[in-house]
């Protein structure tokens, strides 16, 4: 039987990975593949068999080819191509997941129409096995909640941070070094990368189209060592967690901020830049999933096993792979953050003066707010001291207002950190 | 469109789970149940409208039925159950681990020849994806590593041994009592249940059939408080650990025994009845998935997942699922433990005089091993001590030999127990 020929769209570390990993394949071969710079040196086994070209026309409009390959990021020309791949009538496997969070919805729109698939396994926590189990074997469950560690580089500095008891600018400066932090970190600092994979995974967990837009998202940027420290000694650590729930079958709540993880939880045990997705709900119970969540090969082996499985069903029939179509078509209910219930972690620069604790009291027994945790360890030369306070579950609008109160109290330097807790 | 007949074997806890999950599905409904006792009480809701019979030709040979599920476990009658039915046109969902370790060869031959599929997420692991995953997403890597906690009653007896420094026997019953061992624990604390689950997953993992007659079985019996506890200074827990190695990509190491598992790994810190799968491969790296290995309901939601993956392809395609079917007939080249290379924890009761260390000493330097840790705590009451080292990796056969001249050493008076490392 002749092999399935396939286009890739990108030879960069995620493309490379694919092409060495079904370079002598038996069922597929990369027959032709799209590259930027047709200049760039390039030492792979068995490239200088295939076309290489600049023109993702030759790809796009090659009736040979069944499967196209998208590994270039970024939404132009990323969704032109998919979407005139599509329409020529290929499949589609992409790791693209700002391309996902942002056009999903027109993209599986024209996928269904022209009855095709897209496959992105590879957009959410690299090597994981995550959106294929989501789509298939978990896909009866009613998932109620999905908490993960979704970023490498964040997750990667925070653990520096907390293992060398070291500055947030230093760990980045360090990071971007040794590459697992690009030059502009912008994307995974501020949480934009985090919050496109919660966008996919939670709506694939909650089966109705999350809108990315409507996703609360805080970075790491203010991130203290002292927070670090400090929520060790009430036993948390610091993750940058992305968040989605749903309750009454029906209001969802996705988002990506910083979290104090208590050590008992597997969560908080994740380090480096492992990725890891812990899912609740019925009749399932709660499970784990943990592993690489970048990388060369990683990445290649979540797109080869897409590809292989449009592959074996290629031939066989009209409607291919029903389970991994998108059937999620209905927009959720997304509740704002200031509509939810949280834990807090406060850190407050108070003057040493008399009436200190009864004023953070005030500002939180006002409001509705118990105190489960509080610690200040002595007073600084200059005369201040640090006050870190752990709340019981409140509402966030009655804890905003509790800082509002705090911020403009006599007493009260400046707030240091406001990082809400894991339940 | 009419909804797709299902037949289902067996009502105990998980055929229960999966009658609670089907009742009112959109897609599926279970037309016929066979029971062993038809004049048990069962208060299951929907249960009424449900034709329940205690002969399972009703089901066999019911044409309307497209699919069954088998939940009664054991070799005896579900191997003629499965048979028949695939034979007269059902494809086949169950969690029978027995069944599928000791006579897969046999029962999915038939399945193909009959073209017809066996699906069994709920044999290993209750409800952690890792069947089906293993068979799509994943099924392009070359695992080379799977290290698991796939028995729920043994992990749950060594953690509360460990928690309340507790015995073996004083544990088990609590176990008992609560439901959690079975009143013959055999099965489950000899590791045979347990081999059955490693004997199906490294069939899988390695694309090769391993025989379960060839693996290597040892259960946590043995294991004393003290070995724990011992194990915990040089910072370990004792797990039974099923394991699953292939060297040069073709030798396969499986067993199942107890295992000191160093406290850094993730899978030392499982406990209770949750399972667990640490796999290592090419491209993937390691991954790893945690979450309820028994239970009603997860196992069920493994059932429903199975079943809902055959129903979405049931009308569509003659050949359906090309991925999920059995395509490892080959045999595994299957090592012998003696073969094997591991570090041990040897715990040695000796006299208390001169030279019993130079004796200990001795044994493993003419048997060319290399001690990594070695501790004794004082001497006891009736002038013996424990001595307990840790060696560096060596040869299982060399280790026996040292031991045998240990017991045969007059300096000792016993060898308390001899525990495998991870590596």
């Amino acid at each position: 039987m002749d092999k399935i020929k396939i286009g890739l769209v990108g030879l960069g570390t995620v493309g490379s990975g694919v092409f060495k990993e079904l370079y002598n394949n038996d069922k597929v071969e990369i027959s032709k593949i799209v590259v930027k710079n047709l200049n760039k040196k390039r030492d792979i086994k068995g490239l200088e068999n295939v076309q290489i070209s600049d023109n993702v026309d030759d790809i796009i409009f090659d009736k040979d080819i069944k499967i196209v390959i998208e590994v270039i990021g970024g939404l132009n020309p990323a969704f032109d191509i998919i979407k005139k791949s599509i329409e020529n009538g290929k499949h589609v496997v992409t790791a693209n997941k700002e391309l996902l969070a942002k056009k999903g919805e027109e993209i599986f729109e024209i996928a269904e129409k022209n009855n095709k698939v897209i496959l992105y396994e590879a957009a959410v926590a690299g090597g994981i096995p995550i959106i294929n189990p989501l789509k298939t074997i978990l896909s009866n469950n009613r998932l109620t909640k999905v908490a993960a560690i979704l970023n490498g580089t964040t997750n990667y500095i925070l653990t520096k941070m907390e293992q060398d008891s070291a500055d947030y600018n230093e760990v980045l400066a360090d990071a971007q070094k040794l590459g697992y932090a690009e030059v502009d970190p912008t994307s995974d600092v501020e949480g934009y990368d985090a919050a496109y994979k919660i966008a996919i995974l939670s709506t694939l967990a909650f089966k109705k189209r999350v809108s990315i837009d409507k996703i609360y998202r805080e970075g790491i940027t203010n991130i203290k060592a002292e927070d670090i420290e400090c929520a060790s000694d009430f036993g948390y650590k610091i993750k940058l967690i992305a968040l989605a729930q749903i309750f009454d079958e029906s209001k969802i709540d996705v988002r990506v901020h910083p979290m104090l993880v208590k050590n008992n939880k597997s969560l908080a045990h994740i380090n480096f830049v492992t990725n890891a997705i812990m899912m609740q709900g019925k009749p399932i119970g709660e499970i784990m999933c943990s592993g690489p969540g970048a990388g060369e090969f990683p990445t290649a082996a979540s797109v080869v096993g897409d590809v292989m499985t449009i592959a074996s069903e290629i031939n066989n029939t009209d409607i291919i792979l029903p389970m991994m179509r998108c059937t999620h078509s209905v927009p959720a209910e997304m509740v704002d953050v200031t509509e939810t219930e949280n834990r807090y972690y406060l850190s407050v620069n108070a003057k040493n003066k008399i009436g200190v604790i009864e004023a953070l009291g005030r500002a939180f027994s006002q409001n509705n707010i118990s105190v489960s945790n509080i610690l200040q360890k002595g007073v600084q030369d200059n005369d201040s001291a640090n006050i870190v306070i752990i709340t019981e579950l409140c509402k966030e609008k009655d804890m905003q207002k509790a800082v509002s109160l705090l911020k403009n109290d006599s007493c009260v330097n400046q707030i240091n950190s406001l990082i809400r807790v894991m339940e």
